[in-house]
């Protein structure tokens, strides 16, 4: 038998065109380091007349992948169609049908991870999702490999490319959300229809599949509160460089010690030397805390054609390696606990927040009176005149619970004196 | 046959007894991920009555190395005693007794690696080394498994926890080399003989290795050009901070277009926005661009009992995933090219270099002819009166042959009216 591993590919948009590229490509030293060549077989498209960003014309098939997941010459079957459906059920095809199968879908596997992978045992095969988390950075297998005799305590992912990119721009320009994000529209960083990656499900999805391998048990992504940056304004990033802050959207995953864990998505102010604070543009970063390794962290590109491609093409070589020896690659296990997430009004914050007030005496005592009342420790606070009675209070307070913050929030939301409560960011990682 | 892998450890000082510490203390958690039992079997030291970082009594065999590594009943050897002698041997012997070794030791790497995978491979068993290169920074298995569709043209590492420490306190306080290499050492981030930190050998023979990987050819470590920091004062930390630089020790892989690679250490001007300029401290990380998922960066501790611990573990569940399945890891295969290192003097840079000089007229006409003779352009000069005649230079070239620059540098040095040459620093990465 000649040392051969056959791939069928569902979809050649960006990310499926990256990887007829490679495997095109560079065909002949993946043979060489994977020990077995990598033949692409064949290709099913929803489309067969659109254009492609790689020339596979001598590889499609059409556009039936119901018949290529079950079709007995296929080894590999590598899927880069996204979305829940029909993925899902080509993917659980596949895998009853002994195929192994790579994917960098993201909202299926944070939707059915578990599901697959019970399949997966069953039938002796391996399911691989490298790509469907922070693009071309190895954090999937970093995690489940090479940082396996750990106990995670934390992990702060920035992961989404496009808030990262606007973010990054506002800090520099000075320039508001709206403008940014029209041109991070023009430039191809964001959607037309941007809301995924703004308002944070697009981070929930990825936060929900890596918290799974980290703290050893599986969450839904339903659990996990998330805010986007759609309420950050510029003058939020002023403030915040004042104070020597970033601004970053991040994921956070972090264990209780009662087993619990917290799983947010949500802005916040970082120190600015903290590493993740230098991670700008497109650029994805995860930061993870082990009980043995202390403090490391992944950086790379979390999107992109290639990038993208790489992680699933990596992912192939290490199921060809693997075949090669008659075997399926031994997972590590890391569903064998069974962890509630943390109720978000349950976790503790030191908390930014800016007001606009009537510039009249007691304003200050007032808000302050609404913060003590609610068990609210306020660390710092400055007023600053506007024009006319107009003045902007900035408050930041010690570390104090969510459900607290929020109980005084709504009771300063109440004070004549309080025109507008412009943002609250949790502060601190 | 019940399943477990039984670890046999050879030395147990800061990482041997990190080992124990995580094989003891973290037992279960590591039997559920890796599918199986890891018990540490045996351990033998050079001086039973030495005091350990981690009680091991009750493992302790003795001082006998050798039998430990021809004993049946031991699975894995987990090398933890650093140094060229009598590693070597004791690798060799484990490895031809088809166990599978974990090692910690740069040294023996460099120098040995190609001759034990060869003997790996012959007797059907693994050879992992992880910890060898920036402790528990996972860069060995990232190169190897995740980037591995990837041809690297780049990898750039801060891979010495000592020399970072000091080039670090020197940018922040201002302080010369010798007082901070003093507070090092009380604080114990230098040793009392810090020569082959400073010096720059200890990071050649983990450059020699990840060069290895990334560019799938041996490397001899005595092939690579070093630089150590001992030149670099105050005054130079200081002219970098205004040019907008970062001075750091790194070290260089770099692939040509003619096959041959680029292997150098030295300390470098590198831009203040680089992902590497705020890497601080202790902390190593290394950055590597490859050809489809363009620039990663791995960040984490370089060294350190845990975090290098936590990599001989990681390695030693690999293992043991596989041991079970029965068979030995499919290493990927990384030296199946033979490529040339290309001499220091034929590299391309963007050099700074700061000279005495005595302020008369001319002379800096014939630094300027000193450098036009060599072909070296000069990007930009600086001169500084300091007291009296004496004044200061301080020039950078635009991008020429190190040659160049060095034939230039030695017809200055015979210029009567310069009196020193302070340092000679390349600039960029």
């Amino acid at each position: 038998m000649e040392d051969v591993i056959k791939v069928g590919l569902i979809g050649c948009g960006n990310v499926g065109g990256g990887v007829v590229k490679i495997l095109l490509e560079n065909a002949e030293n993946i043979a060489l380091r994977a020990g077995c060549r990598i033949e692409l077989a064949k290709v099913v498209v929803r489309n067969m007349d659109k254009q492609r960003p790689y020339e596979v014309a001598g590889y499609l098939l059409g556009t039936d992948a119901l018949a290529l997941v079950n079709d007995p010459s296929i080894d590999v079957i590598v899927e880069t169609i996204g979305g829940e459906n029909p993925a899902r059920e080509l993917i659980m095809t596949a895998l009853r049908n002994g195929k192994h199968v790579v994917t960098a879908n993201k909202e299926v596997i944070a939707k059915h991870g578990s599901e697959f992978l019970q399949i997966a045992r069953e039938h002796g095969v391996n399911l691989y999702y490298e790509a469907a988390v922070a693009g071309g950075i190895p954090i999937i297998h970093g995690l489940k490999n090479s940082l396996a005799a750990n106990n995670i305590s934390k992990i702060v992912g920035i992961m989404n490319g496009t808030t990262n990119y606007i973010l990054t721009k506002m800090y520099q320009e000075g320039a508001e959300f709206a403008t940014v994000l029209a041109e991070a529209q023009k430039l191809g960083f964001a959607e037309a229809d941007p809301s995924d990656d703004i308002e944070g499900d697009d981070v929930a999805y990825k936060l929900s599949i890596l918290a799974g391998i980290a703290f050893n048990s599986s969450f839904k992504y339903e659990d996990i509160y998330f805010e986007g940056i759609e309420g950050i304004s510029a003058r939020e990033i002023e403030v915040a460089r004042k104070l020597g802050f970033v601004i970053k959207l991040v994921a956070i995953g972090q264990a209780h010690a009662d087993g619990r864990v917290e799983l947010r998505v949500h802005p916040v102010m970082m120190d600015e030397w903290h590493p993740l604070a230098g991670v700008n543009n497109v650029f994805n970063a995860v930061f993870i805390e082990g009980s043995y390794v202390g403090q490391t962290m992944f950086y790379g590109p979390g999107a992109g054609m290639c990038p993208t491609a790489s992680a699933v093409v990596g992912d192939v070589m290490d199921i060809a390696m693997h075949r090669k020896l008659g075997v399926s690659h031994p997972s590590i296990h890391t569903n064998f606990q069974k962890k509630e997430v943390v109720p978000i009004g349950e976790i503790q914050s030191e908390y930014y927040f800016r007001l606009s007030v009537t510039d009249k005496p007691g304003v200050l005592a007032a808000i302050a009176h609404a913060c003590g009342e609610a068990m609210v420790s306020i660390k710092s606070v400055e007023q600053k005149q506007s024009k006319g009675e107009a003045a902007e209070v900035i408050i930041i307070t010690h570390t104090v619970r969510e459900s607290a913050m929020q109980k005084a929030l709504a009771a300063i939301r109440k004070l004549d004196t309080v025109s507008a409560v412009h943002a609250l960011i949790r502060v601190g990682l």
